[in-house]
C-alpha cells in the first residue's frame, strides 16, 4: 500500500500542508520575489506581504510582537535563551518530560551563566502546582512550560502555573511552548500572562521550516542571530516572505475551524480510546483525562509492544508512531529507543514503556478512516497479544 | 511601471527563484510531507528526497558533510560561532567591511569566551596577505572569510590567504561565506583547504529561508540549536524538506549553467561600467579589476548621489541598489544610510560614499534589458550632474 493511500494520523509529528498554503507560497515566490529590505519597488510589496502576515499572526494570539523563525524549535531556543540572556545570571526552570527543543537549550543558557532545572512531572506528564511552587524563587530568570505535551497529550494547568510563578518568581520571563496548541485551543497572551509563546507552522498545515516567537509587550528578549538586523533587530537574516504567508493562510484556516476541529479531533480520539478499551480491557489512555490535547491520544496495551504494532498497522496501510518523531533521529542506524526520557518521567517502567503508541488526528482525518483504523489497529493488537504466552504476555511479544 | 515589467539588477540582493525550482517545493509539500524521522512508511521517502538533496550539494563543493540551516546567516553562525565553540579561548578574525552575517557574530563569540579581531581592508575591498599575516598567531581558533564581496563585488584572493592561515595558524578553522560565489565560480572544499562554506538559496534562484553550511572532513563545529538531533547533531528542527529539494534543483541548474553563466553577467557588467565611464569620464568602478565577482558592478559617478539616482531609476522601471539590501533594515523610518561600514572600511569619505551605487546581474538578465538600463541610467545620471552647480557638482545633487 502506498502512502498516497494509506490512513495518515501521526498529525503531532507533522501534518499535511493545505493546497492552499501551498499555492500562496508558490505564488507569493515568484510574484513578489523582491528583498524586503530593498528600497526600490521590489522591496515594498515583499514587506507589505510579510507585515501582513505578522499582523494577522499578532492577532491570532494578541501578541504586541512576531518574531519570525525557521520553527518551533528556534522558536523555542530564541524565547529561552534570548530571555535569560538579558538577565543576570540565575537559574531556568523545565520539566522533565518536556520535549528536546526546550531540554537541549541548556547548553547555550551555561554560556549565559544560568542553571538549568529540570521539574519532576507527575504519572500523567502534568507539572504538580506544589512541585513548581518548590522550585520558584527571586533567582529565577526563565521558566519553560510545554502547554500541551506532544506524546502524553496533556494540557498544563496554565492558569494555576503562571499565578504561581507571577507570585515567587516576579521577574521572571515565562516562554510557553505552544507548538501543538496553536490553531486547536484558543489562546492570548495577555489572558495567559505569558511573556512569549513558539509556533511551528508545519504543526497545524503550514509550511515546513517556519515558525515564529510571539512576544508580549513586557517581553524583552537578546537576539541570538542578528545579521543584518531583520526581525527588529530580533533575528537576523533576510526575511523569508513565502514561509511568512504561508504560515497566515494555514493559521487562518486554523483559527477559522478551531472550535469544530477541536470537537472533531477529540470525538476521533475518544472513538480510538473507547474501541480499545472495550477489546483490551486493561489498556491504559496516557494523559491527564481532565486535561487534554484533542488531537493526540497516546495508549498501552500490556503484552503489545508498540513498535511491533506500529510496523504490523504500517503494513496494512495505517500510519501512527510510538513517540516524538524526533527521537532517534542522531542515529538512524539504532532502533528507537522506547524507554525515552518522557516515559521516564512519568515512571513507566522498561516493559510498559516498550507498550505505548501515540495516535494524533487533523481536522482532514475523517470518520471513515478511523473506523478502518480501529479494525486494523485492533485486529494487530489481538494477533500480538494472542501470540504472546500466558501468564506474561509481555516477554511473548517481544523481539 | 509594475515589478513585473521592471528591469531587475538587484539580484546581489535577492533573485527570482526559478518556476522549476518553486514546482518541485510544491509537489514535495503536498506529495511527500512525511517527517523525515518517522518509522512508519510516510518517513523514508521524506527522508530520501532529503539525503538526495544533500548528496547532491555535497557533491557541488566536493564537501564531506552538509548541515541544511535557515539561510546564509545561520550558516555563517553555525561556522563560525559553531567552531569557536569547539576551541578553547582564543582570536577571531573578520575583515571590517564583512557582511553584517559574520560580524555580528561577535556577541555570541564573547559567551565563549573569543575574541574577536576587526582587520583592515585595502582600498579595494581586498584583505591584504601582509595584513593578515601580522594578526595570526597560534591564539586564533577561527579566520571568518567573505569569498566575494556583495557591495564592492571583490573577489579574496583566497588560496593566498589560506596558505599564510595553514602556516602560522595550522590549528585555526577557516570559514568561508560562499553566499554571492556558489554557483557562481567553481568551488571545492579541499581543493580551497578551508573548513566551512555558507550558501544561501535565495542568492542562486533558490528558495527563500533555507541554505546550508558544508563542512570538510576535518571539520569540527559544536551545534547552536540541538533540538531533536537531527542534521547528525549539527541542527536541531524538524528538516525542511521542501527547501531541501528547492535548493537542489536551484544549485543543479546553477552547476550547469556555471561557466556560461559567468561569462554571461561578466559581459553584462562590463557594458554597464564602460557605457558609464564613456559618458561619465570621471566615474569609478570600486573594487579590484584584477578580482572580480562577475555578477555585480559597483559605481561612483562624482555629483550624483546613488540614492537619488536609484529612486529616479526606479520610477522609469529599472531597480538596481545603493548598496546591501540589508543594511537600514534596524528601523525603516530612517533613511537608508550610504555611508556604511563597507565603504567607510575602504576609505571612501561621506560625500563618495554617497555617491556608489551597485548593479547585479543573474543568468537570466537578458543583453537587451541590460540596453535599455543603460538608456535610463545615463539620461537620469545626466539630468543629475546637469542639476550640480558648477565647481562643486556633489554639493548640488545632495538634499
Amino acid at each position: 500500500m502506498t502512502a498516497e493511500r494509506a490512513i495518515y494520523l501521526d498529525n503531532a509529528a507533522t501534518t499535511r500542508p493545505l493546497p492552499e498554503v501551498v499555492d500562496a507560497m508558490a505564488t507569493t515566490a515568484l510574484d513578489c520575489f523582491g528583498n524586503p529590505s530593498s528600497k526600490h519597488s521590489f522591496g515594498p510589496p515583499a514587506r507589505q506581504r510579510l507585515e501582513d502576515a505578522r499582523e494577522f499572526l499578532r492577532g491570532t494570539l494578541g501578541a504586541a510582537e512576531i518574531v519570525f523563525t525557521s520553527g518551533g524549535s528556534e522558536a523555542d531556543y530564541l524565547g529561552i535563551v534570548g530571555a535569560a540572556a538579558m538577565r543576570s545570571s540565575g537559574r531556568v526552570l523545565m520539566a522533565q518530560s518536556d520535549h528536546p527543543a526546550i531540554l537541549e537549550c541548556s547548553s547555550l543558557l551555561a554560556r549565559w551563566r544560568h542553571q538549568v532545572t529540570r521539574l519532576p512531572v507527575t504519572r500523567t506528564g502534568g507539572l504538580d502546582p506544589e512541585t513548581l511552587f518548590g522550585a520558584l524563587g527571586r533567582d529565577v530568570a526563565v521558566v519553560a512550560l510545554l502547554h500541551g505535551h506532544n506524546e502524553l497529550g496533556t494540557l498544563l494547568d496554565l492558569p494555576a502555573l503562571v499565578e504561581l510563578i507571577r507570585r515567587a518568581a516576579p521577574d521572571a520571563h515565562i516562554h510557553v511552548d505552544l507548538v501543538q496548541t496553536y490553531g486547536k485551543l484558543p489562546f492570548d497572551l495577555d489572558d495567559a500572562d505569558v511573556d512569549s509563546v513558539a509556533v511551528s507552522g508545519h504543526k497545524f498545515h503550514g509550511p515546513r521550516g517556519v515558525g515564529f516567537l510571539a512576544l508580549s509587550s513586557k517581553a524583552r528578549i537578546a537576539p541570538l542571530q542578528l545579521a543584518g538586523g531583520q526581525e527588529h533587530g530580533l533575528r537576523g537574516g533576510t526575511e523569508n516572505v513565502p514561509g511568512a504567508v504561508g504560515l497566515m493562510v494555514a493559521a487562518e484556516h486554523a483559527m477559522t475551524t478551531l472550535a469544530s476541529t477541536a470537537q472533531h479531533t477529540r470525538t476521533l480520539a475518544d472513538m480510538v480510546e473507547s474501541a480499545v478499551l472495550d477489546e483490551f480491557p486493561d489498556a491504559v489512555r496516557l494523559g491527564d483525562p481532565e486535561r487534554r490535547l484533542p488531537h493526540i491520544v497516546s495508549l498501552r496495551i500490556p503484552g503489545v509492544i508498540g513498535e511491533t504494532l506500529m510496523l504490523r498497522c504500517d503494513r496494512r496501510g495505517l500510519a501512527f508512531s510510538i513517540g516524538a518523531a524526533c527521537h532517534g533521529a542522531h542515529d538512524d542506524s539504532k532502533p528507537q529507543k522506547v524507554d525515552n526520557h518522557v516515559l521516564a518521567a512519568i515512571g513507566l517502567d522498561r516493559q510498559a514503556a516498550r507498550e505505548v503508541f501515540r495516535i494524533s488526528f487533523a481536522r482532514t482525518t475523517t470518520t471513515a478512516e478511523v473506523r478502518s483504523a480501529i479494525d486494523i489497529l485492533v485486529d494487530e493488537a489481538s494477533a500480538l497479544r494472542d501470540q504472546a504466552p500466558r501468564g506474561n504476555a509481555a516477554d511473548g511479544a517481544r523481539r
